[in-house]
Formats: C-alpha cells, structure tokens, sequence
C-alpha cells in the first residue's frame, strides 16, 4: 500500500497522520508550532518529524507525497502571502521549501480551509456529489470551492474566502477585516451570539437562554426544546446563512454545500432554517443544490491535506 | 494553417466564423436561427452551413472542431437543459448531436455568456490576465467565469449566472426570475433606467434627461456632461454593480473582471464609480482585481466558441 503525509498546521499544534492512498488514516500524530523567531522552525521541525515516522514505519519507498493544509492565502502554486498565527510575514513558496527540507518528496500546500474541503469531498459530506462549496461555521466563516475535484485557490489564494462577502452594506459595526456587513457578521458562532443578545434585548419574552452565557451551542439546544425566542434567533440566522448561500450558488452553482465548523456540530436542525431562505432567494437553475452537515471533524484537514498529492 | 469553427446562436440569426488557431477570425457570415417545430432544424441548418464553408474553401483537412456558445445553461458534457429562445424543451447533449450531424467532427457546447467570456479572455480584454469574471451588461446581467483558460460551467451550466444574486431581500418589485432584489434589477441597463427614473422622481432638479427618453446611453452622456443628477444615478448604479462584483471577488478571487454588453459601450467613464464601490466592500485579500471594459463586441461569441476546441 502506497501512503501520503497530510499535514493540518495550526497556530498551536501542526497535526500529521499517514494517509493510505484510498483514505484511511493509518497514524496520527501531532508536534507543537514554534511560532518563535518568525515562525522559521515550523517547516524543519514538520520534515524531520514526517522523516522520523517514514524511517520508525520503514516506508522510505512507499509515500507518494506530503500535503499540507495552512492558515493563511495559499495559491495554485503553493505560494502563501503571509500566515499571521505562524508568525510568518514573507510571501514565498511553502510546497517547494517543504520539499527541498524533504529531499525532494512531492509537496503540495493549500489554505486549511480549502484543504478541509477537500478531506469533505474526498471522504466526508462530499463524496457523492460533483462541485461543492464547503462553509466553516466557527469564529468566522471560512470557505472552500472544489471544483472538478479540486480546491479552486483563485488568483491570491483567497478563493472561497466567504466569510467577507458584504450582505449588509449598511451595517455600523465593524467586522475583523475592517469592512462592515460581512457574512460573518451574522451567519458565524460570534454572529448568532450577538443575533441572540439583539433578540433577548428586543422582548422581555421569557427564554432559557436568559439563564445561561449565551452561546451557538445554548440557543441551537433552546431551539431543539422548542424555546420561541431561541426559534426566532434561529430564524434569523438562517435568513442570513441561507440568503449567502444563495449567492454563492448563483456564482459558482455547486452540487452541493457542506457546512462545517463548530456552529455545525448542532447537526441536522439547523437545515430547515438554511433551507427555507436558500430556496428563497436561490436563482432557479441553482436550487436543487443540497445542503449537508460535515462528517469528518478534525481529520477533514489531514485527508484533504494528503489528497492534495493522491491522484 | 488550422482553423475552428465558432457558431454563436441567438434567437434571430446564427453567427458562424472560421478562426484560425491563432486567434484570427478569417470569415464570418450568419444564417436565420429557424425556431419553429420546436427549433429541430437549428443544428441541421448549422450543419450544413459548415459543412459548405468547408468544401468551397477546400478546408476538410484543416478544421480542429467546432464550438457552439447556446442562448441555455450547457454543462461542461455539452448537455443543454432547456433554451427558450430557441424554442428547445428537452435536455439533450448539444456537443454530441451536432458532431453526429457533422461526420464525426470534435463539437464543444457552452452557454452564450460563458462562451463570450472565454472570448474575450483569448483575444480580447482578459488576454493579459489569469482567472477572468466575464459580467455582460444589457437587458439583464450575463456572467461567465474563466478559471485557469477554461469556463466554468458548474452543476448545471448556471456557473457564473450572476445576474440573479439577492442583493436586496426586501425588495418589492418582482424580477424576471420571480425573485426579488437580484443583481439585474439594479446594475443592467434596465437597471440604471429604474434607477433614474426614482432619481428623477425624487427631486425636481433640472436634468438634460428630463427632455428625453432615458436609456443607459443618455444617462452616461449626461454624466460625461456634468449633469449631477445623471452623476448621482451614476452614483448608484456604481453603487451595486461595485457591491455585486466585490461578493464575487469574495467567492472566487477573480484577477480582474471585464465588463461586456450594452452598458459597458460608455466606456470607462463608469469605471470610477464601480471602482469606489467595489473597494469600499471587496475583503482585502481580493481587492486587487482589476475591472476593465470588454474589447471585442459581437466576435467575442465567435472568438470564444472556437476556442473550446482549439488547445
């Protein structure tokens, strides 16, 4: 059996697992990111970590390739622009440098998001569909287009970088990026918070969400126990996440869209509420695109990461 | 010499030219588009008309294929869903028919937008560029993506239909589409003239487009000529074409976008005020697309069907 390296590098932690050329992860490990001294540690301390578990397994013959997923604009050639929790500040090419410190292995390097839309694709949500569009529901809303079986990286690496899509130009507060009205703004975790403290502070209606830190996973519980305040939060996120998805669609016109990230993990109940407002404003002929939960969780990085080097 | 043919099909007539594989169209001539009996002569007619082009110039050596840009979403299988200009119900593969009808010959089939879009990548506009959004601007608003020198068709041939992106939710007045608040409702040429028709009602202000008819063309010569009520119109329709464009560039990450059809005919005078707008909402990471008026006209459907068979 032939394997490749997937490499999912964070700002704390870069986890690795050995990927065998059909999917299965075989081994995981993880080693810290030294993001001291400009972050210069991260990419020899990975290679001599992958060289140590290639000696330690035997399998000098049978990799084909390492993967890595980053947290930053990574494009077709796998030149990243800058990885602020790495520390990194130059614009240089990440997959060739990896592969010079691994006597040459083939290396391929994509963002982290768009590699875990690819892990989705090949082995998770995605496996039985053609074009997808993965959304990360976390902080943010971080994106991946795979199009004819591979990530679409677009010209800077930001290509499925939805989560600053302006949906309300009109908007007052500001996002992270310094832009106002992003989609992140209302469709992330930290949006449907503050969607639910706009809602608490609109009624004195009574809700269980009065009594706790209000929080993604607290209003979807409030949802599922039938909470009308909680209903109406719930409502209005998917008026904003299904309106977004709606306008992606009517770009790029995916089979499918795979919703990802910790605002996710509620699972299937937050469909209906998407759903409703996609089949609203979708564009006819985009609108029998489906949408699913992600199944892979963390290992979404590692597959995808090694798919990037598994023809 | 090699040569492909380029068929653009409209509802009146067919465009057809000969290209050489350099990007030269060396003849160009039409026939009517003849839509009765549910439009079953069409591809026939097509046929023969190539296939006399080909004996009187003794060419049935030197043509590489034929590409056909359809008034329809066409898949990347040249499969065809529907096209009602054409009077065609069924979903059949247009590719295939029409290379049974010409002996065999390579066929490629797109839609008519994606088709210019490729065009105008090739020879005209995008030639300088990567990744190409192609937004022509007429009656409503046609799209078509270019991602590494090849259209971007999607699930079901709407990749890059962008004129029916929500951007108002609550807007009142239907679409074509039955929709409400899409793209085309603000940003096409019937677009600016519902713009300027509200900006006229607003005030009593005198504007030289109060003595005559308005058309997108009368509002940029009146803009060209100082006229601020024209220049708040302007102001607007910049307004949203640069919003709609900045929510692609989040999607896709396009290098630059090229502005076709009717409304671009202004010239660059309505550069500035899409610029403004686009770089007010666009995430920095897209920011530095360019936006640039299409070159071509007409030939850029014969350009770019041609040159989905041409390597």
């Amino acid at each position: 059996m032939k394997y490749a390296v997937g490499i999912d590098v964070g700002g704390t932690s870069v986890k690795l697992g050995l990927v065998s050329v059909e999917g299965e992860i075989t081994e995981m490990w993880e080693i810290p990111t030294r993001t001291e001294d400009g972050g210069k540690n991260i990419l020899p301390d990975i290679a001599s970590s992958v060289k140590s578990k290639m000696s330690e397994k035997g399998l000098a013959d049978d990799i084909v390739g390492a993967g890595i997923g980053l947290p930053g604009p990574v494009d077709d050639e796998g030149v990243i622009r800058k990885a602020v929790n790495l520390h990194w500040e130059r614009t240089f090419n990440v997959a060739d440098e990896l592969s010079g410190l691994l006597d040459g292995m083939v290396v391929k390097a994509g963002n982290d998001a768009n590699v875990a839309a690819l892990g989705e694709y090949w082995q998770g949500a995605g496996k039985d569909y053609g074009d997808m569009v993965m959304v990360t529901l976390g902080t943010g809303i971080g994106g991946g287009i795979i199009h004819h079986g591979q990530i679409y990286a677009g010209t800077t690496g930001a290509g499925g970088e939805i989560g600053h899509i302006c949906l309300e130009p009109d908007e007052k507060i500001h996002c992270n990026c310094g832009n106002t009205g992003c989609f992140e703004q209302y469709a992330s975790a930290t949006g449907i918070v503050r969607l639910a403290k706009e809602e608490l502070g609109a009624s004195t209606e009574e809700s269980v969400l009065r009594q706790e830190e209000i929080t993604a996973k607290a209003v979807w519980d409030a949802v599922r126990d039938g909470d009308s305040t909680a209903i109406r939060i719930a409502d209005r996120f998917g008026y904003y996440l299904g309106w977004g998805l709606s306008i992606i669609a009517g770009v790029v016109n995916p089979e499918v869209f795979v919703l990802g990230g910790g605002v996710s993990k509620a699972g299937d109940i937050i469909l209906p509420f998407v759903r409703k407002n996609f089949d609203k404003h979708a564009f006819h002929a985009c609108r029998d695109a489906q949408i699913v939960i992600a199944t892979l969780g963390n290992s979404a990085g590692t597959l995808g990461a090694a798919k990037m080097v598994i023809n």
